[in-house]
């Protein structure tokens, strides 16, 4: 029994965990006194001086520890061995699940407004989305590894820094998490330019599930298939789509937007 | 009479033509289909072929005039002499008018919703915004060259082609433009993300024009100063800003958002 609380309160810390790499943004992050970091890691190859020993002194600042690896070691901490520039930063994000415990939660929680990325590869769109999703109102960012821009420094640039405040629930597959979350009344909706049913027309039965999809190639067919409906934004002056993550914004604040004239 | 009714008329079409530069976007305009035309300008020094013959055949399919230059002519022309590749584009966009043409058609106008662009240096936002506001319901993005990015390549591509059809009133101080917006019943109300009252909960007397500062300095001094009132958009999860871009685009389409639960 111990060890089974034990094994879940593990692993309920290590989903909530991000492994940030890059010297600048290891040092903005352990420089915002409202994120808590868990450890420092740099490889045995920094030469000392500069912002290493700025790293440090932030590091001991924040009191958390500091490890020192190879270089092959610390390439497999911040998993971008070319780009890590020998240092990682464990961040605990507080607002960070997995999918498996998203979907435990589930049928405890109150209707959720969830946005699915299916194929948002550039990193400044899926910053901008993170920053909006955090600072309105959607419930759950489901994002996927495979098929959208990887959580790294050129996202939480985009991001100004609010990745670590964002509800965000981790899969491997977008349109496997979503056949999961179909299963647990989630309605599935993707957002696509020429649907006929408009986003401003549309009421979720309980919980939803706003796809979106690549700017270039749209939401991908598998997802297609697997949405309840499509949904689009209905435009003027003849423009044919929006930007991904203003179709974002429209999504996580139209709550907010329904007293405005 | 015949003269000033034809000077009224040139002057008309010319606040609606804009000018833009090099070779790619250039080549995008004259193959849109949506897109009228005016006049091609080329350097005498372009050597001859590939994309200059591209150039020439979509301006004889759209029967338009091509004017050779010297380059310090054609520099004069692209109003950027480094980067027009020895290409430039008159487009005719039918939504564009000068400041003044605006303030004297504003007593006939419906209640005006405007964008005023105060500080926006990042052509990628100035994109953004223009894409929104053209798809949204803005009546008037009033842009000026002293202070915003130039309209330039970028700006185009960031506005995905958007840019063409966005209802822009030129200007050159935004400071001077609002102060005469000001004598003409618009209630001026500057974003920013501490003032106490919320965009949601602000109903216009009758015309509005919002203004959008800068990512990093916000709204200038001087126009914060000539505000009626200051607004901002409530966010959750500690989040301090949106991105210019995705407030101009809640601005935008706040009306269909009404409808949203």
């Amino acid at each position: 029994m111990q060890d089974s609380e034990d094994y879940t309160q593990k692993k309920a810390f290590f989903e909530r965990v991000l492994t940030v790499y890059g010297r600048k943004p290891a040092l903005e992050a352990l420089r915002d006194p409202l994120l808590q970091c868990h450890a420092l890691h740099l490889s045995s190859s920094n030469r000392g001086g500069g912002i290493i020993t700025e790293l440090l002194d932030a590091a001991a600042k924040k009191s958390i520890p500091v490890h020192e690896h190879s270089r092959e070691a610390l390439a497999r901490i911040s998993k971008n061995g070319k780009q890590d520039q020998g240092v990682a930063l464990d961040i605990l994000c507080p607002s960070f699940r997995s999918l498996q415990t998203y979907v435990e939660e589930l049928p405890g929680l109150a209707p959720q407004r969830i946005l699915a990325l299916d194929g948002i590869t550039n990193p400044q769109n899926l910053g901008m989305i993170l920053r909006s999703a955090a600072a309105g109102h959607i419930d759950a960012v489901l994002w996927s590894s495979k098929g959208n821009a990887a959580l790294g420094p050129l996202v939480i640039k985009a991001s100004a820094g609010t990745l670590y405040r964002a509800p965000l629930v981790m899969c491997d597959s977008q349109v496997n998490a979503l056949r999961r979350l179909a299963q647990q009344e989630v309605e599935i909706c993707s957002l696509e330019a020429n649907a006929s049913q408009t986003l401003f027309e549309f009421t979720p039965k309980k919980h939803v599930a706003y796809v979106l999809g690549n700017e270039t190639e749209g939401v991908s067919k598998d997802v297609v298939q697997l949405a309840d409906k499509s949904l689009s934004i209905p435009m003027n002056n003849g423009v044919e789509s929006l930007n991904v993550a203003v179709t974002a914004s429209l999504i996580a604040f139209a709550g907010s937007l329904a007293k405005v004239r």
